[in-house]
């Protein structure tokens, strides 16, 4: 199926300062994002895709010239794809904190004149969609057709529903979960610590020194891209499989596991800034709408207006069905319409990122039922003229 | 239960050379153990307990007036325990390449008269049974009437069948694999990377430098620490407990479970050497008896001779049930003698080291049978009298 083509990013500053959850704020920020298809009319066929950990507002199409820089979701938005943008007005926005054009780590602290570094905020969920709200705001986008994302990026579709709920008529959450388990923060903190003792890191004044923690976002991202695959997966792709005739008996590359790990690990560690690493691990971290309300997942999605569509992968052991089953459970109990599906896919977490011909079947589904109400719909009100 | 209370550790020098899986040789080496019970007289009540990763000869008992130097695993052996000591001469021996006594990379090179450190030979756990044979037959037993161990112990145990099936009765094998999986090097292989791309680690020869890795140690056993325990038992233990009133929005510690794996992390990289650390996941890594018979685990175990135990729980992810029934599979296929056990248990591999009154009654149960047979027995005449 083709993709969109070529794609240009844009960019959008924002002056006025925006509050945190932590209780810092910045001063102001620059969020970059990318646009496919054309906003009808009435900007009823607007459908946010949120990213996950390391990727960004690049969710479809090439940049000219670069062909190998497809979006991370590019089987999945375009012309004529599940998310259709012969139909849709489909954004991607870079959050807050990354290292791929929005304010983030790597850019100058207006207070010092120097990058942030370890000085930038830590910032949550919640933190991003109230700064991915104002472009909304700009964009004139009063409500989305869909909100929508993977992952890190579910989270931010469910926050979604949950701070702005007259603002999402549909909300796809895909591979994601309500909280992270102990485990997940487990896997979170190791790989932060091998970031934060890294000599190389110099208290997150890296810039400064000219050098990089490549030995610990190495080791971090390794650690992560495990959790990425299912057992299963890595047994059909790498089993044991030697890169040699035999064992070394040394502590070079013996299993071809070991070399694809280490080359996902090197790689990594040339493009992404340790600092966002850190703190887009928090923000997963951190996330728990539940815990305002004493861990009642329920009451926690009381407000929200949105129908749902959840989908989870069999061999998914970061964030398993389980997880979205529990969020399936609260959304019914307040009678929220809710679609879900467990797709049964060898691939682990990252299946979500992959081509499976049910999962698009049923993403693409969604998506007609989504486009036949754009017409129908009534939008709201602005807020500022209600 | 009471302990076997004071015991003292013991070694033996062996002046021959030890001709080692990779084509090395080790020109003479020293083993650490620790004997508890008493032998009977015709040799036919030894039991030799196999140790894992991070333990050593100490299985059972503690050193005098060091009251918190239990055994590992003092809850299994000692006198009127699952191995009973009143009944059983048991042997722990520290492996080589340890740090806790037997010849390993923190002792001299007699090449160089400096510390082996990363010029100390890879070893495997075939290695490791030659050598034991050795002190077995210093120690005068020519065939014992159980070798046993968990984990990376029950490889031991395994390849004693293999390598040695007339000098093996019965064969205890908990919490195992035939082989390491691909996430299983994976995770160890990260492990590694954390400790060689530590630049304390000086290319194995830190000693030399006043310094330890510690860095990379730190973060190589928070990894192994997350694959011991299950998720389950992360959530029920920890959940996402915080360890203050509210988050923190730093990278301090927020949650319970990033307290505790930085301890345990910080504990074991003072007292590990990472040497050894490097050299053990490498031995897990590299075990694998079938594939010496084109992976065909059947035709690998054809000439063993004991009965075998094998245990495994359910929630163990690291070295899961299917593993165990794997190898049960096989045994069966050869017409062994084969019990087999699968305790429902919450805590994941470090299960095996764990108190479980099912799976304590298993062994035991097992024990007395292999007891039964102790008086009955005929011992085979000596090698060299063969």
């Amino acid at each position: 199926m083709k993709s969109i083509g070529n794609v240009t990013p844009k960019s959008m500053h924002f002056a006025s300062p925006l509050a945190l959850q932590s209780g810092a704020s910045l001063a102001d920020y620059t969020l970059v994002y990318e646009t496919y298809g054309q906003l009808n009319a009435d900007c009823s066929n607007a459908v946010l895709v949120c990213h996950a950990l390391n990727a960004s507002h690049h969710v479809a199409g090439t940049y000219e010239g670069q062909p190998r820089s497809t979006g991370w979701w590019d089987n999945m938005v375009g012309p004529g794809k599940a998310l259709d943008t012969d139909r849709f007005f489909v954004i991607g926005v870079n959050n807050l904190g990354s290292c791929f054009g929005s304010t983030g780590p790597m850019h100058n602290n207006p207070a010092t004149g120097k990058p942030y570094g370890a000085a930038f905020p830590v910032v949550t969920v919640e933190d991003w969609v109230h700064a991915q709200a104002r472009l909304a705001d700009e964009l004139g986008i009063r409500q989305f057709a869909a909100v929508m994302g993977g992952s890190l990026g579910g989270m931010q579709a469910t926050a979604w529903s949950v701070l702005y709920p007259e603002r999402v008529r549909h909300c796809l959450v895909i591979a994601s979960t309500p909280k992270l388990s102990a485990q997940n923060i487990a896997f979170n903190d190791v790989a932060r610590q091998a970031i934060l003792t890294d000599p190389d890191y110099h208290a997150g004044d890296f810039y400064a020194h000219g050098v990089v923690p490549k030995n610990g976002l190495r080791v971090a991202r390794m650690i992560g891209h495990i959790t990425y695959l299912s057992d299963d997966d890595m047994a059909e792709k790498f089993g044991r499989d030697l890169r040699g005739k035999d064992y070394q008996f040394g502590y070079g590359i013996d299993f071809e596991i070991e070399s694809y790990l280490r080359y996902q690990g090197d790689k990594f560690s040339e493009y992404f800034d340790a600092n966002t690493y850190l703190l887009i691990t928090k923000a997963l971290d951190y996330f728990d709408p539940a815990r305002a309300f004493g861990g009642d997942l329920t009451a926690a999605l009381a407000n929200t207006q949105a129908e749902f569509l959840l989908v989870s992968f069999s061999t998914d052991w970061r964030f398993a069905p389980e997880r979205s089953r529990e969020m399936v459970r609260a959304l019914v109990k307040n009678n929220r319409k809710v679609s879900y599906a467990e797709i049964d896919a060898p691939h682990g977490h990252d299946a979500f990122l992959l081509d499976d011909a049910r999962y698009m079947a049923v993403v693409r589904t969604y998506y007609d039922r989504v486009w036949q109400q754009v017409d129908r719909v009534v939008m709201p009100a602005h807020k500022e003229a209600a």
